[in-house]
């Protein structure tokens, strides 16, 4: 009962006021993959070129990533290039290469087909609707987007929303898809457009999720030390789809609790450049920044104490 | 042992894409005021004209608002006129007539000198430091603040941080006033500046605690129907004090649930004009909603069934 991820894998070069990175690896298939990793083992699908080393090979390796579904073909693997304010709010795009990435038709090798819990991460809706005719009725399926398919694809995405069980989309972007300038609004129209599950991503400010059964938000874990927000969506998916594939189900707790490994996950990407953050901790980590965000968001603790 | 709220009572003109009001009952105290009478008495200190209707001060009475520190001065009370945005996240303040409010020297009546909790709403530092000094050894004090006065009364404003429990300010205001573009980092340095609370309001985006001892944050209560946001920083700090003058001290855990309540507060006056939304509840209202809110936010409910 795997986890299968579908996406890119890429070369980024990233400046941000912290320092700069130049080729570090990255894509939306590896962040997530490596999030998922701490929970459950990962079946990855994407694509890279001759240029991609044996030892970026090995890093998702030893995170127990099986790459039967990486394909090597002629030509460029992925670049992108961004630069992000001095608040890091802001990125600029610099510069992006698709190389071998554009033209990305996912194959699911035969051993990933009976995956339970299937990722899509941000890509056209067209492909990500090709990779489930490939998986045999999985458990949980669920699907990133961004506002060029909203665009330029948008019945192509209205189909996929029929399609999978969850999406995950960032605030502006379920503004734009559901015309209602009301978040709570706008989850509510996706709602109806198909998904049983909603997540809206708002970086610093948190995440929501809509389901017809629920309401649930949290706040981002407090970091002070962002360093590179790069990935940090991926992350948050990866890490929530790890362990609802660990639970292997996806009850209204279940789900809770994996927006919270999500974010907890994503708040240590962002405490680095590319996987550096992520590459130094384990399980235990985790488990250990989850104990701090359950305090941090409780509202009535046991305990009494002077704030002072 | 009441609740001491010193600010503006004020004729509010609002323009909002659901409609519009004239010269309806607003300002700082009045919103504060009403939302903290659904805790505990409040006494208020503020100023109006010759041509504040007897109707609004029944208006104020009604909700058990101790009026002997209202001063009734010559000539006209303080008028406010704004518009929003199609999307209610932007608003253009279109005149302000300061009137007799422009002299404001709060008198705090002898009655209400021994008031335990005490909420300065925005105003001048020098005037809120003003008000400290006719009060004798209370229990808390919350002041509320703004980007003219870290502006224009920086000096002024790092003495009253010095002199109050707490400080409750929006997140643009926080990063200004301690010069951090991270939040986190914001919270902490102004902590360093005197408080012992922090209180960072982010309108739509819930709200942050900061002291020594803890860090808390709340998404806002999700609201699909928001009518007119006039007022919403007031009440979720009305809201606040009013549950913290009820309890008579303020643990962690007094903080936390405060912040809940004030949150609750906030969102249904939002749902009406002035204070129609909140002229149409009671205590029970509130509870029920503090009840939806924990559910909101909680992490691990008991309860497992599918979100679907």
């Amino acid at each position: 009962m795997s986890l299968l991820v579908v996406g890119s894998v890429a070369f980024d070069t990233v400046e941000t006021p912290h320092g700069k990175v130049e080729d570090a690896l990255g894509g939306s298939a590896v962040y997530c993959s490596v999030a998922a990793s701490f929970f459950h083992p990962v079946q990855l699908v994407g694509v890279v070129g001759r240029d991609f080393p044996a030892e970026r090979v090995q890093v998702l390796e030893r995170h127990g990533i099986d790459l039967a579904g990486l394909e090597v073909v002629d030509g460029e693997t992925f670049r992108w290039s961004g630069r992000y304010s001095a608040d890091l709010n802001h990125r600029d795009t610099l510069a992006v290469h698709l190389n071998v990435f554009g033209n990305f038709q996912p194959k699911v090798p035969e051993s990933y087909r009976e995956a339970r819990f299937v990722f899509l991460a941000n890509g056209a809706p067209m492909t990500q609707l090709a990779v489930l005719d490939q998986v045999e009725r999985p458990e949980f399926v669920l699907a990133d987007t961004m506002d060029l398919w909203i665009d330029t694809a948008r019945s192509d995405l209205v189909e996929l929303l029929r399609r999978v069980d969850g999406i995950v989309l960032n605030d502006e972007e379920a503004k734009q898809l559901s015309g209602e300038s009301n978040l709570i609004r706008a989850g509510d129209r996706i709602l109806e457009m198909g998904p049983n599950v909603v997540m809206i991503k708002k970086g610093e400010h948190g995440a929501f999720l809509f389901s017809p059964r629920m309401r649930f938000a949290i706040p981002a874990f407090p970091v002070d030390d962002v360093i590179d927000p790069t990935g940090a969506g991926d992350c948050f998916a990866g890490g929530l789809m790890g362990y609802l594939a660990e639970r292997g189900r996806w009850t209204v707790e279940d789900l809770r609790r994996a927006m919270v490994y999500g974010t907890v996950v994503a708040s240590t990407c962002v405490q680095g450049f590319s996987l550096d953050a992520l590459e130094k901790i384990e399980r235990a980590d985790v488990e250990r920044r989850y104990r701090e965000f359950i305090e941090f968001v409780t509202v009535e603790p046991t305990r009494s104490e002077s704030p002072s």
